[in-house]
């Protein structure tokens, strides 16, 4: 039995914070304005963007959130506010500014995220006028809007809760995210946002966070464009009553589990709403001499364009795996490597030392007709291993980032 | 005016060297083995795949080229003998066995180059049967024929020579190519040999051949698959009676310039005919830092599957361009870079100073209904420039690579 329990719950399930989602009028007719806020100052933690072209969102919340204490952050769709100059900053500054009046808290506890359009001002008076409204429907059930108010062309709203027990006390965490997809001239970004109850030492959680989002968020692929918005922020308000979660902590690996599935749970959600994804891939490598190259052979595998069009082709194609390790740069002996494909319609090894195994094509058809695929690649060298989540490459793909406009 | 001239020839355009395409029957049909022989031994100089699951004619190839001596190369397509183990290595060395015996010259002076399907086994007697029929076939004419053998799904032969004078003397330089697509479960291969009559010094060869290659082949791209089988070979038989060519000939720089010519026009072809292409891009960075992060720049935006769809949608999203400088990893300043878009429809200045400029979507539509694009990036750092080509990403391709099944 697990550790913890899964809801249906998201950011607004854990006690103690409130959230909303509303109609600011950046985008025509949909929610693009979401805010969080937590009844009491937070740890915090962030992960952001490592592109050097990166938003002024990211440059300002960066700087804010190195007090590693947050009380809200405010989001907003529509526009990213990405290669906007020095303005930009100004802008991102005064969303903070106007929440933080608003809420009566200080501008220092409040991080800001955009997603949407880039090179495009920001048109402040919509978006002041929106962070009031955000603020006059925050509530303790806005999760769901909250969810849905930072969506861009995702095609569903990506949350979760979990419920464990720390000190007897009921502790939980709730995510929301969204994924890939933007029908306007600009990239995909990932955002992700967890709260929790927890109490818990802050640089505890900034390493783990740290740790968790390399092992989830940096192991997906829809594209291999890392966007300049990606950001993954957590809040933890401490009103779950247990004693400090931290190193020492005797149940220090069942929050960590609990942490963790959260967070795999969200990244895994992004892949699967990828732009015109028709098929799941999991990737797992066994047995690589580091987890460096067991990271590095997985990205490589679910960045190739040939290897995503034989997924979606339903094409057992095991050379263009092979041939992806290949150029990955990851130490390998060709002799040692098997490859095994697994779905719901079964597992075949396609790859045994270095060569094709002979499977038969129907056995091979059998497996990539489903929709969630299993990839595994056994190095047979070190006792290292890692997973990575990705999708096929398709039409949709094709459409959705290169005819829209005709 | 140009210091060489341009002829619709190949690589048996220049003197001594005869050539042959055959059908062997690897292929249903068409033809499938080329051989390049020289009257004499030629300086030779080679760059192979740095993949490290290569196939067997690249590690067989790369160890007789040790030498600097060739005189033939012998290249079947339809089957790349790759992931194919120790049977594999055996079938290249009985190739070039053969290949040598037939032609009466050491084993030595042979390499061999496959391309085509991946992880099945060579069908031997169909091979030698089929290398015996290329030595019959052998011809001071044979280089059209030579150049339609080694194309898979290429949709166009790829050849071309050059002329030039040095020393007084007449010195031609030839060569064929092929690109990217194969309609049977492999990955696309680049291969690439270029012949000339010219006198040179190995060593000077061996240098600028690895130099040229780092400014031409490496810098195209059509999906950013790395194949297990790229392979380029210089053969240079002295015959056109110039004094050796080497670094401190007085008409070095000319040699290098036509040299540089050919290389280049290969490598572009091979993009103008990628899997399922529409557009031809070529990506110039002006004023890097160094020419590593010129290099990475442009390999970077060619990569991007957001650039390449918005090529293909006509799109002109510079935000993409911008965002794929930015996780690059080159050293850069938002604040002083621009991006020009040009073809023959005009040019437009889409960023400066790291925004957009505002520019009309008539003039860029202009631009970008074109064939060929041009993409002008200026750091406004340094002094160091690169030039990259690469292709769009469309349905074609997707179909391609994916849907060939079903």
């Amino acid at each position: 039995m697990k550790d913890f329990k899964i809801y249906e719950g998201n950011i607004t399930t854990p006690k103690g914070f409130r959230a909303s989602g509303v109609h600011a009028g950046i985008k025509k007719s949909k929610k693009d304005m979401t805010l969080i806020v937590s009844d009491v100052p937070c740890e915090a933690a962030g992960v952001f963007t490592t592109n050097k072209a990166c938003a002024a969102p990211v440059i300002v919340s960066k700087e804010n959130i190195k007090t590693g204490k947050l009380q809200g952050i405010i989001v907003n769709s529509g526009n990213a506010n990405a290669c906007t100059g020095q303005q930009g900053v100004l802008d991102a500054k005064e969303m903070i500014d106007a929440t933080a009046k608003a809420l009566n808290i200080s501008s220092e506890k409040i991080i800001v995220s955009s997603t949407g359009i880039i090179g495009v001002p920001m048109p402040m008076s919509i978006v002041k006028a929106g962070i009031q409204k955000a603020v006059e429907a925050l509530s303790y059930e806005g999760g769901k809007d909250a969810a849905e108010a930072i969506m861009t062309t995702d095609t569903m709203a990506k949350s979760i809760a979990v419920k464990l027990e720390i000190d007897g006390k009921e502790v939980t965490i709730g995510g929301i995210a969204k994924g890939s997809g933007m029908i306007h001239p600009n990239m995909a970004t990932m955002l992700s946002f967890v709260t929790t109850d927890i109490n818990i030492e802050g640089d505890f959680l900034r390493k783990y966070l740290k740790e968790m989002t390399n092992k989830t968020y940096n192991m997906i692929s829809v594209d291999g464009d890392t966007s300049t918005n990606d950001m993954v922020a957590v809040l933890a308000n401490g009103l779950a009553g247990n004693s400090t979660m931290n190193e020492n902590h005797p149940q220090k690996d069942k929050f960590l589990k609990a942490f963790y599935f959260v967070h795999e749970y969200l990244a895994k959600t992004i892949v699967r709403d990828g732009e015109g994804a028709t098929k799941f891939i999991e990737v797992e490598v066994l047995n690589a001499l580091t987890v460096e190259d067991a990271r590095k052979s997985i990205k490589s595998i679910l960045n190739s364009s040939l290897v995503k069009t034989a997924f979606f082709g339903e094409d057992g194609n095991w050379g263009r795996i092979l041939c992806s390790i290949g150029y990955s740069g990851v130490d390998f002996e060709m002799q040692k490597i098997s490859i095994c494909l697994c779905s719901e319609g079964g597992r075949v090894k396609i790859v045994e030392a270095g060569q094709g195994t002979g499977f038969l094509e129907a056995d091979i058809d059998k497996v990539l007709k489903h929709q969630d695929i299993n990839v595994i690649v056994d190095f047979n060298m070190g006792v290292e291993t890692a997973k990575g989540w990705g999708c096929d490459l398709s039409y949709d793909y094709v459409k959705i980032n290169g005819a829209y406009r005709t």
